[in-house]
């Protein structure tokens, strides 16, 4: 561990990455509105590109919903995606760029300059609406919650049954709680840093 | 500001979120090797779908490679390409799914599964390296660096140019520093949690 090269403070990677672990069990404790509020006030700032903000997320609070949830995801899914505590969609807006203007205001123009195109914009929406999943699992854990990101689920099916409207992309759907009992399996292996990183 | 509700103090959420900025310009203080294995010794443990690991990293150190990639970025970016201590290419393969026997020991069959097609692979290999794409550029903040994400580049070009195989992806160039002299735009704004998060 070469954590001195690191500014964070050891308690703080532990937290984010080092002890935090994707959950399979939840305890009942509630994730709260402020909590949620407080994870997107903090990772709302990770950096995209053109600075666009494709991530919508939808709290599952409700017992209808989270039945109509359940019956579209994986079956080795479905126990978990019952009993977490709280499930978030994240999803993907393909017409993030009509927002730019706005949220670019020293480049507006980005808007037709570069995001004219639906296919253009989807590859943009998926790859940074990811990045900002990315920051929103860190977020989970900064409020000292478990994730655990599913991607195990019919697509089609989520994006009709919860949004409909042919604009938006399933990214994720993750459970968060307090872990239960035997919440994890045992961590699995990492590539070593040579087979991940290359000097040219 | 609602931060109680989070556990993660306040120093390493102004280090990793409210204070870390995209920069733009760098001073000239090197990235050492010692800080880029830190870095990624600390984000390799972010989570993803069946533990893969798409992610791929290209240190561009020497003068020649630099001028090979700087050739394939937008002219908006040349300039703080060609001057930033460190820069990075962070590329996709896709084809993970021959390390998923060894990544991930308790189901290797998941490889055969759910990977044997190269367009599902490379949609999944997109996903989940945009996620420790994003973990990367969080482990970089957490070394007390700027991080300056790209997206502008004959992303064809890199591709060929750094890897010539068809088998990776380029998601992201990354400048990687100390910031200098006016290293950034005044913050852009973001949109507000109801504009966001739903509740269903």
């Amino acid at each position: 561990m070469t954590t001195d090269a690191l500014v964070l403070d050891a308690a703080a990677q532990d937290l984010l990455f080092r002890e935090a672990r994707t959950a399979n069990t939840f305890t009942d404790e509630p994730v709260t509105e402020e909590q949620v509020q407080a994870i997107y006030d903090l990772v709302k700032y990770g950096p995209t590109a053109f600075n666009q903000q494709p991530l919508r997320v939808v709290l599952v609070r409700s017992a209808e919903a989270r039945e109509r949830l359940v019956q579209h995801m994986a079956d080795g899914n479905k126990a978990k995606t019952s009993t977490a505590p709280l499930v978030a969609i994240l999803a993907a807006d393909n017409e993030f760029h009509e927002e730019l203007p706005t949220q670019l205001p020293h480049f507006p123009q980005a808007k037709d300059m570069f995001f004219s195109e639906r296919p253009v914009r989807e590859q943009s929406a998926t790859l940074n609406g990811a990045l900002q999943a990315a920051y929103f699992i860190i977020g989970v854990r900064a409020a000292g919650l478990a994730a655990g990101p599913m991607t195990g689920y019919d697509a089609a099916g989520l994006n009709k049954e919860f949004f409909g409207d042919g604009e938006h992309s399933v990214l994720a759907v993750v459970n968060i709680g307090k872990p239960g009992e035997d919440a994890w399996f045992p961590r699995s292996p990492r590539l070593a840093y040579d087979e991940v990183v290359t000097t040219v």
